[in-house]
């Protein structure tokens, strides 16, 4: 026990190695298939990415130094804190042995955990020589992520952002051209598969996998440029492990070991973020906890989907991976929580569900909505609609503990906060939000990640 | 010297008092004058304030003891960070001698400095039993601050928002809603005051000196409610010293004396904040640290307003107090820095300006973005437009020492970030921003704090 309510780790003591999991998977990870059905090598991958990203996507160490440089650009607002929920435990009642505690990552400039794999992924490609860095968006949380990362090492960002998200929300752009990056609505003119698109349907509201092809035939067709993804792959959940790494120590500061650990899941980078450093210390004997992941029940990867290969994204520009997927042309109903809409998810995250080392669960987003503002009333903070599924998990398992008369120490990543998102809250203040069924209607707004 | 780019406090060092620099002034402040032209007593405000913070309007103490139940909140988000800009210096140029820190106060749930006199205000109002605060906001900082205090602590918040912010701005309202509050759009027809102005003008946009007499007058009629103001107010700008008393133990940390304090002044509170503690500082012959307050040129009450008793808002209100002003029924143009939009000023700051211990500047608005779109390129965050006037100021600081060859420590105060002014960083993106000469005709827009 404690009497501290923040735990602010000493920037001396930030981890200075990131966590691979691939080295403690109970077996190896499936690899990725090429279109002819065959494992595809890295250097397939190389004109879209740095070597250095590339080893790292398969390699076998279990811990890979964090660059002194990364570092550098990281500790500008990292380590972030773990604060323990006081107030919202008082308004639970929950008694003196059930705790919650949650590690906060809002706090980076971009306000979300996105920005712990943009700056590492900036900076390697810069090492490589790389001027220019293409990726797409939807509503623009890792477009703004990689824009900033992109203006602190003097990398050109060229962002394709799903037109129908460009027309309707147009602060993230704003923010991402303030960062100096140049932003699109996509489909564009610029490239091929924008043109092919765009003589078909010259009125297209753009698609996610558009924005996706658009942005890699942009990076290979420039050998100045290359391309970044935000989530899904092993080097960006490696790159937030940080976030796992950091709370580990917090939660040592506090005299607490959490009984689980609890994270939304869109790609999985966060939840991989935070729950990866906790699976090794499982491993090694030192705690019994238990790793959460909860999902919309509009887009049910985990607790619905299949195990098995299956692309990456809706046009066939990726390879496959081994995932639990809902099938790479099912498009999610349109819920606010937009960075958890994905139809699959990431391989690393997939085959520790499958050996049953992590668990799944998922939530509709009225109750989720609920729970963020149940939180932002007791804690101040307001949190974005992805974070709320890890609050409403983690107030459930609190709630479930004090039923049952039991102690229970809850951890959850509060991966951002919502400010950026307030016309959600709006909807659901003033009643007008609704819960998806998997099975439901596909929805127009397919593309708001 | 240090390696350390961030200095965090330990929470176990954080101040446990606020500074009153009343008890340091070269002479004892003006007081506040009534209706008659005669001074009031504490007891005329009886009806607005509880009586702690009616007492820490006129104390003389010192110190000031922050209640364990305050710092059990401020603990939360606060310490605030001390962090050197590192990169934005190498961006600049500056020699080793030349360095930039900055106090971040956007950490906060409101992502500004107002958080600190909210949560205390909220405290020592819901200690005295009272149930309900009204306040007055433009466009929303003030009142999402208040709303997120009363959350806190179970008070109910009542805001009239001006009518035309009300409509245009719909954000921030959307997290007072969230936040549990009751927002009006002002002029409602819940006063007098209220009702007068709608039937002589039933299309009023509203403005904020009838905003300010819509709250009085709902916290007068309610004896179970009372009155929050944001900022100018003696108690205001001692709650927010917590910013000075932390920073000086951080600059400790880092090894550096500030020869130079910056912040923007409004109303004067963040100003106040950082710059008093280092006053006595000076005082006590530690440091020579010279104070600088920044205001747009639109506004320049410091620089060129007159230093006599006014009105602290338009309609009359209020008590007559001896400030810096540029005249009661000034409308300043519309700069996107609302909150430094005032025609008055502190009047604790306003004498210390006159008994030059406080320098002040002017600047203007599209030099303030260019700083503030440099700050964010080499930092990362994203600056609120009020804090770019600091920024401003402190690279012209930082740049004059470099060309005088001399060696200078600058810390300014980061007073909140600007992801609610997205729309100004797009005006000034595409070129479409202005600077307003202080004698230009007033602007429409005359409402937007």
């Amino acid at each position: 026990m404690s009497d501290r309510r923040k735990f602010v780790l000493d920037e001396a003591k930030m981890p200075t190695a990131w966590y691979n999991v691939q080295a403690d998977l109970p077996e190896p990870l499936a690899p990725p298939l090429g279109p002819d059905g065959n494992p595809i090598g890295p250097e397939m991958l190389a004109p879209l990415f740095p070597m250095d990203l590339i080893m790292q996507e398969v390699s076998q160490e279990r811990y890979i130094d964090i660059p002194g440089a990364v570092i550098d650009v990281l500790r500008s607002y990292r380590p972030s804190p773990v604060i323990r929920a006081e107030q919202l435990e008082r308004d639970l009642g929950l008694p003196a042995g059930v705790k919650i505690y949650y590690k906060y990552e809002g706090v980076s400039p971009a306000g979300s955990h996105k920005p712990n794999t943009a700056i590492a992924q900036a900076y390697y490609n810069k090492q490589a020589g790389i001027k220019k860095l293409t990726t797409e968006t939807g509503a623009g949380q890792w477009g703004s992520a990689l824009s900033i990362a992109g203006a602190l090492y003097g990398l050109e960002v060229e962002v394709f952002m799903v037109k129908v998200s460009y027309d309707q929300k147009p602060y993230r752009r704003f923010l991402m051209e303030t960062y100096g990056a140049s932003v699109h609505a996509s489909p564009t003119n610029l490239t091929d598969a924008g043109r092919h698109i765009l003589e078909r349907d010259p009125e297209s509201p753009g698609s996610l996998g558009i924005a996706i092809s658009e942005a890699v035939e942009a990076a290979v067709k420039d050998e100045n440029a290359h391309y970044a993804l935000g989530s899904v792959l092993n080097h960006v959940c490696l790159h937030q492990t940080i976030i796992g790494e950091e709370a580990i120590l917090q939660m040592e500061m506090a005299g607490d070991e959490p009984d689980v650990v609890v994270a939304c899941v869109g790609g999985g980078s966060n939840f991989a973020g935070i729950a990866f450093p906790y699976f090794k210390r499982r491993l090694d004997g030192k705690s019994s906890t238990r790793l959460l992941a909860v999902e919309p029940k509009a887009c049910p990867t985990l607790t619905a989907g299949e195990y098995r290969y299956d692309l990456g994204d809706e046009a066939g520009m990726t390879p496959q991976m081994k995932m639990y997927t809902l099938g790479h042309e099912f498009v999610p109903a349109g819920i606010h929580a937009g960075g958890l809409r994905y139809h699959g998810d990431s391989p690393l995250v997939s085959a520790l569900v499958a050996s049953g080392d992590i668990e799944a669960t998922a939530v509709n987003q009225v109750e989720c909505f609920q729970a963020a503002v149940q939180f932002a009333r007791a804690e101040g903070i307001l949190p974005a609609p992805e974070s709320s599924h890890a609050i409403r998990a983690a107030i459930d398992e609190a709630l479930a503990a004090k039923e049952a008369g039991e102690d229970k120490t809850v951890l959850f990543c509060l991966s951002g906060h919502g400010h950026f998102d307030l016309s959600a809250y709006e909807a659901y203040n003033s009643g007008n939000l609704e819960d998806f069924d998997y099975a439901a209607t596909p929805n127009l707004c397919a593309d708001d990640v």
